[in-house]
């Protein structure tokens, strides 16, 4: 591949910590790739790591530097640095751009790629659900996102073929993509995610704070552990997604709380004893009825179309990607393509 | 070894489900053993699966079968089980030999042995700190032990060498025993075991009854799915422990509802940000220390004796294990010997 082409073709990682260097050990990874990955960050301990670990084919020293002619850019930076990168990236994005994260919550983000990110530059917001208590580029694996689902969240201006682009991304890096508005992500997250976080920092505070401690934690087997499991997470990135997702976090808490208030009077009372054991049952049938089978939802695949290879976007996903793209309109979406509301949310006109 | 010596060197264990098949696997496993072990399950399919795993070199079909014999009983039946069975076994119990138990709680088992096992015979009450979802001896593990705290609740009237006799067991499954008395054992279980337990039903049926689960599932990744999966622990299991230990689990739920409630204030303020962010900040440390350097407890040594290779208990335990508590003599136990505390718990008296 010649250098001309190698610049059309280049996917630009901003901040090449845990999740940034996932994303970029995997792309690095993939067979008969036709694109650079070029990585920044403002620790040189991170992006150095990420280099010699293979995340990335070449590090950039400026903003400048990594975009010139980036067609995918993923910014993986703390939730909080987010206004600030968004806005001092803005001046050397390619017109045509997509711009991608994976920031926990994306209510915010929305607006910060409405105010900051040039006309013409795509935003596509991304989470993927997954992770792990260890940070930065040396904890990253190729493999973190095998399975999971990532939430794509466009944004009302981008066009399908960034979204297809983002997507593709996604494909190859081995999880499964899943459309949401933001305002439905940051409740959905803030339930299955926030709020757990949030519980086991207080499970854990209230043990770790009690005189017993010492005893109960030569006692601690591998529930304790499991259900605190979250409390061990960045604590930035807890803050980050306090700062930027407070009201439902709230919201849901005051739902834990009532509901646990429900709980309490069936467990003082020993009369209660056959509805107790109705709901312990019921709940470890449903719970093993999810684990068993996890929800996965298919990209949609007839409605939309596969990136043009004129396009030079669509050139260097269509490289790596195309076949699987090509793969999914073969199977059977889970949702259907023709569903209205995802045709909305993926901004397909409903004439075409 | 002739038969009269397997008989005097006889491990019974009582329900070869999950815990019992596993203890029974791992001391099948032990090399140059000289004790045979006996299983007996109500369920034809457990014991029969025991057998064919190498849990149990013989099924019994009857106490009087399992128990002819047996120097030390170990009682791994449903807790709600324990007061029938320890009744129905007592008539077929030798004189001085040791029962002990795997119930998640021990006060009530210490009351169930005082009341129905005859005078002579040693109830030291345990309780591995391990398990996993799945139930029932196919389940079981060799290795289910390795590395876990195994409580250690002697009753008031049994031996030493009994305590001794357990406590060689809980070191031949690779677990590490630590003594506790019954009240403070089914404290210290309420809070890192129970009220867990209690927060992953609440948690999980919270969002899975929510009209928003489909969406959330697809969101849920490990955080979701560690926070909760105590709720796919056996429900008979659960239902036992709310029976045996009411009253700590409710006060527990009551402390954990009051620390809630703190950190939603905290929450809710946007000014207390400052606050937050220490408080996720230590969290993270204090687990992360707790997890990298988790306290272990080593049996004492210098004030407990090895038991008498006179005696026909001490002689079978002696033959696997006699190594291991010599071992412990060479070790600087984590709590002296000398503790007043631990001494009386152990029932040494302070003029020995």
């Amino acid at each position: 591949m010649g250098k001309d082409e190698r610049a059309r073709s280049r996917v630009a990682i901003i901040g090449t910590g845990l999740i940034g260097a996932s994303i970029g050990l995997r792309l690095c990874s993939l067979p008969n790739r036709s694109f650079e990955v070029v990585g920044i960050d403002r620790d040189p301990e991170q992006i150095r790591t990420a280099k010699k670990r293979g995340a990335v084919d070449r590090e950039a020293r400026s903003f400048e530097e990594a975009l010139e002619g980036a067609g995918l850019v993923v910014v993986a930076v703390p939730i909080l640095a987010g206004p600030r990168v968004l806005r001092e990236m803005a001046p050397y994005l390619a017109p045509g751009a997509v711009v991608t994260d994976t920031f926990s919550t994306k209510n915010e983000v929305l607006s910060w790629a409405a105010e900051y990110l040039p006309e013409g530059v795509n935003f596509v917001g991304g989470h993927p659900m997954a992770g792990k208590e260890a940070t930065g580029a040396a904890a990253a694996e190729a493999t973190l996102f095998e399975g999971a689902t990532w939430a794509i969240v466009p944004s009302p201006t981008a066009s399908e073929a960034a979204v297809q682009t983002v997507v593709g991304m996604v494909e190859a890096l081995g999880a499964y993509p899943a459309y949401f508005d933001a305002g439905e992500h940051d409740q959905l997250t803030a339930a299955i995610s926030h709020l757990p976080l949030f519980l086991a920092v207080t499970l854990f505070r209230l043990v770790r704070d009690s005189p017993s401690w010492e005893d109960a934690a030569l006692l601690a087997g591998p529930g304790f552990r499991d259900t605190t499991r979250l409390a061990s997470g960045d604590p930035l990135l807890a803050h980050g997604i306090w700062r930027t997702n407070r009201q439902a976090i709230v919201h849901w808490l005051d739902r834990f709380t009532a509901q646990l208030r429900e709980l309490r009077s069936l467990l003082a009372d020993p009369e209660r004893e056959e509805e107790l054991g109705q709901l312990l049952t019921k709940t470890k049938l449903d719970r093993d009825v999810f684990i068993e089978n996890p929800p996965r939802r298919e990209p949609p695949a007839k409605g939309a179309e596969v990136p043009s290879t004129a396009d030079a976007l669509g050139q260097f996903i269509a490289g790596a990607m195309y076949q699987r793209l090509k793969e999914y309109t073969a199977k059977p979406p889970v949702i259907r393509a023709d569903d209205p509301s995802l045709r909305r949310k993926l901004g397909i006109d409903d004439d075409d």
